[in-house]
């Protein structure tokens, strides 16, 4: 029998976001690879083995994913969120593309999951109603200077923007040059969400200004929502406020 | 008991990719509200009942559904993907800020889910690997203009491009002219997917390069994903391309 390979979106960390797709996908496979904390929430039975590697190591865990599938095995690569948004599925295919043509041969299937600016976005209202984007913040394998304009293009534009891997320990400015490179483009009242954790025990939602957007809120468990200007706050007694982006806009010369 | 509204995401349209968490807020519902084809998915028992409305009637259908739950119910609303997405999260947003003071008092939450642009990468590998963006193309709510400077602002700074509401019977023209737009300042190489109904039995995934991109090729339930200049394709014997962007970018001096 020839091996097949499953990319699991696993969603944000919550079991009850975990599609049954997902499910059957981790049912089916002998053999998982993944960073860590990721594998740590699965439920593996005897039969099944799980590869764990460091979050800096996505190419090299494809590639042994793919060899291992390429034996004759079932595999699963898992991710956190969804495979496809800043994940394990790219890295993948960067590796078919350079790898043996047996790889290209194998059965890959890519299962979707919940990704975290939907569930930060689900714990404070709609602040992605309208039209957004999603930006990683690393520069490790693209220059900062890039980043900074696909900022600027985006708030400009008026887009909505949801930051991925905003912080780490060996990333710990961009985070707050990408507030400032903002702030020179946005009002400062534009509200901004730290989402840490979503629907998890430890989750931590907060709502600031864009002015007042320390970075040292967030960890590498955050995904950051920046709202555009159109972004609006409905305050509530004794409930959090919630914070949408309207479903109209004008412009372009608002 | 004070009522509740529950607004649900229920993916992409296979049974599948239903969260756990959306299977539940259903099951706790009493009233359901939604677009017809959305209500239509739910196995609702003796004690529940929904209430269709037309997929231009979200404002009001907000309303009433607010309305129901300040009567002391338990209301859902329903929509498809993720209701944060172009679809009711926002809708009832608006609605609780334009309303009585009672409606901010009700307990409302949201339940996200596999929104059409994941389910759509996903069948046909990982195109939305890199920085992206979503647009909807109905110019109902905001001016042709704005959307022809954002989808410029995004092709011009490498963002891939997810298109939401590409077509309808009253809006036949805004498609091709966003084609024209990209085309103008993308390579007519970029691959452009056609996505409809992800993960359904009717599904049709076509990729195409942009410049033979046909706007007929696309109906109501597609989602279609304009790749970036990055955006690369695997030719495979027997299966069908991987599409997929690249982790790492150059630029922006590329």
């Amino acid at each position: 029998m020839s091996g097949r390979l499953a990319i699991v979106g696993l969603g944000p960390g919550n079991a009850d976001q975990v599609t049954p797709e997902a499910g059957s996908a981790v049912a089916e496979a002998a053999f998982f690879y993944g960073y860590k904390p990721y594998l740590d929430r699965l439920a593996l039975g005897p039969h099944q083995q799980a590869v764990a590697s460091d979050n800096h190591e996505e190419l090299a865990r494809a590639k042994e994913a793919l060899a291992k599938a390429a034996e004759g095995h079932a595999v699963a690569v898992v991710s956190g969120g969804d495979p496809g948004v800043f994940a394990m599925a790219a890295a993948v295919c960067e590796a078919i593309e350079a790898g043996p043509d047996e790889w290209r041969a194998l059965d890959v299937a890519i299962v979707p999951g919940v990704t975290a600016m939907l569930a930060v976005a689900a714990r404070c209202g709609a602040p992605l109603g309208h039209d957004f984007c999603a930006i990683s913040l690393s520069d490790n394998l693209k220059p900062w200077d890039l980043i900074e304009l696909r900022l600027l293009a985006a708030a400009g534009a008026g887009f909505v923007i949801a930051l991925y891997n905003p912080i780490s320990k060996a990333r710990p400015w961009q985070l707050g040059r990408a507030f400032e490179a903002l702030a020179a483009v946005l009002p400062g009242t534009v509200p901004v969400i730290f989402g840490r954790a979503a629907g998890r025990p430890d989750e931590r939602i907060e709502v600031v200004p864009l002015a007042l957007a320390d970075p040292a809120k967030a960890d590498m468990a955050t995904c950051i929502i920046v709202g555009s200007p159109e972004t609006r706050i409905i305050r509530r007694d004794g409930r959090p406020a919630l914070v949408y982006t309207p479903r109209s806009a004008t412009g372009p010369d608002r």
